[in-house]
């Protein structure tokens, strides 16, 4: 019953999700559905998933949100957490060790081991070594697979569907990972159409715009918000990556990116503003109340879209 | 049964632990008497009191100790333990994000939140953003109740009563947060007796003093500690927060402010010497074995504090 | 049953693991039968020896994996985990606290104490003043006990012996805390037969080689790699500490004492390749699939010692 996702070359029993790549449409829609099963669980009944179970959290790159929003999830499910809040600053990283034997060797005390890095390369490379699965929380300007899992989990628990949908795509399209999975993804589902909107210097990678396009997704460039926002059913906002930058100038302009009330009101009443957060001064927080900004339930619907995940690579003969 | 202590202004459901402030003597005594009574329970019920919560830590100044009791205290009540040891230097408040934004999403994945941040504001934002418990481990130099109530337990439990009692408050009582919710707790306690003793730069804030004459709490202000030490029951003294100074000839003559086997000498036989922790110089570690050293005591009497308030905050429905 | 490890000079009950001096054979051949007991049970068993019991890990010098080894141990066992990831720079530590006080604190908050430091004489302070278990995890230039441990439990799992081995020993044994722990340890054993490889600059420490062939270790000095393999049954091969050299000069001609592809070619069939991990470049990765390579193996039996470390501290009246 369970497709395997991003299997390992050569230990076929050892899933991995380092990658969006590969990804199935029906992957998709089964973690959307464990997601949404487990929500519905009560607390006794989560316990029971994953007892026992230890999962390590690697962060090269600290991300507070991110690592809580896996470790609560792990614990959740009955599971315990072992961690390393700042990698880069507090392990042997500083005495020269290699990247690869952490994940051998984290890999024979742990169940699996979630790692944020900031070298996009990290994760095949651990996925290769790591004898449990490899979870890929943010790598470098790459790829962030479990953003973008519950980035789709919130537009089909919002909107009802994905197929089909008008879906803008904002701010930072360059170095923003959570983009480049979300499209890969959104490629899988018949019928979107997505509006890009950035900055000249911030768009989209040519060679993901290119195999997007050669794999069917429609991909538009704009440049006026206001002519966009009443056209879509979901705006999908992000934070110019100022720490990935190679120059300030990059920045200009970035103003007429921003949402806030005045942008909200060209919104059609159904659609959805969605966000990975962190935000900057990107999406106003005036208009956080209003029930098309999506963010802050996204953010909770990370929560079961990472228990769905860990469930499914580690607990699949307990379902 | 249980009284609300610091309700939420527009979820009447959710209660916080953020401020002193309209506090009860009624809630103290309830906290002391649950810390007392989960203290004498074996550690099997004790696992059964919040068993599958998540607690988040969120440090924004870092301390292990104060963070350590306060996970060792959920853990021992069965809940589980999410948190940031360094907030501030491992999270995205690098990258710019406004904690309000923290506080809302970590509430989407946690039960409570413990917070420890250098700006005393921080705390009553936290609340009202909050979905979860929010409880104050540490705000600059502002409040710190749950160790005023533990400071309060430790009292009653070496002394058998609050009420009436003389107490001296030594150090820096300008930064010092634990003096100033201390202090607004004692309030609450008919006949309590308090002598300040410090240095002339670091002084009770004097709106803080104003305040807590009018609710009627007797303050002297003394210099001569062989004068005072032979008269009291309690020697609250504190470590000047050297981090906090703006020049440092504020510390001249500090000296004088020392406890060491002299000044134990004029102290009653039954008084207590208590010390949030840490110490500098301020303690000599020359009296930590007299019986009248109770700082250790108090240290260990946080742990049940911290599950009582965990417990209390949680729990209710479970009592 | 128990022999005393390390025991309290006070408090007789407190058992500790600071130090290898003091131990016997039995101590040692305990603890390994203990870790392949502990290595058979199933999960559910394994999660019946400690449970609710919290460990705290304070780590002075950072180190993930040594860590995360101890936390996994600990969660498998049933145990709770709190920890300070970077202890020295996240805690009162700054503020001028003394070590001996965050000991006896917290103490009062955990069943034990993991910890690792950069001051050797750090860790016969923490066992005097903590009411609990103190772990030493790694003391500066001095010893590393459960590491030596660990590497007895290598050497009996690979070998199915330990007596009469002959051992070389190379890289940094000036420095090297887990050479000076595991030489403390393997005079020992009848028979065994030790040869030391190393740059002039980083031979054993003279009072440490003097007490070892007094109590009757076999050691052989050497400088001819090629001249030394053929004859042995392990290798334990170490990284130089160069955070702890004085002079980058100690260095020179280090190359001599790497492992790569042509030394691994003297090696006789039935011998091992130990290393405490992490390595840089004295062990070339290009020998890891030999099954003489027995160093990854080693680090996952490091999980099943620590288990039998706590266990036997914290769960004699269990077994």
């Amino acid at each position: 019953m369970l497709t395997r996702v991003n299997e390992h070359p050569r230990r076929a029993a050892v899933r991995h999700l380092v990658t969006t790549d590969g990804m199935t449409r029906e992957d998709v829609l089964r973690f959307i559905h464990l997601a949404e099963h487990l929500r519905g669980l009560p607390r006794e009944r989560l316990r029971q998933r994953l007892p026992g179970r230890v999962i390590a959290t690697l962060f090269y790159e600290p991300s507070t949100r991110t690592r809580l929003s896996f470790e609560s999830a792990a614990l959740k499910l009955g599971a315990n957490v072992v961690g390393a809040e700042n990698a880069i600053e507090n392990s042997s990283a500083k005495k020269g060790e290699a990247l690869a034997d952490v994940f051998r060797i984290v890999g024979a005390y742990a169940d699996a081991i979630v790692v944020r890095h900031h070298e996009p390369y990290t994760m095949a490379e651990a996925a290769r070594l790591s004898p449990v699965p490899i979870i890929n929380a943010g790598a470098g300007w790459g790829e962030h697979p479990t953003q973008a899992l519950l980035d789709l989990y919130t537009i089909s628990r919002e909107l009802g569907r994905i197929d089909g949908l008008r879906i803008a795509v904002m701010g930072d399209l360059k170095y923003g990972r959570t983009v480049h999975s979300l499209l890969n993804l959104l490629r899988l589902f018949p019928g979107v159409r997505v509006t890009l909107l950035h900055l000249a210097s911030l768009g989209l990678p040519e060679p993901l715009a290119h195999r997007l396009r050669a794999d069917g997704l429609e991909l538009t460039e704009a440049s006026d918000v206001a002519a966009v926002l009443p056209e879509v059913d979901v705006v999908y906002q992000t934070r110019v990556q100022r720490e990935r930058l190679e120059r300030p100038e990059e920045l200009e302009g970035a103003g007429r990116f921003r949402i806030g009330p005045e942008e909200l009101a060209l919104l059609p009443a159904h659609a959805r503003i969605l966000h990975p957060l962190p935000r900057v001064d990107e999406l106003d927080a005036a208009i956080d109340e209003d029930p098309r900004a999506a963010y802050f339930r996204q953010a909770e619907n990370g929560l079961y879209m990472r228990m769905a995940i860990l469930d499914d690579l580690l607990g699949g003969d307990a379902v």
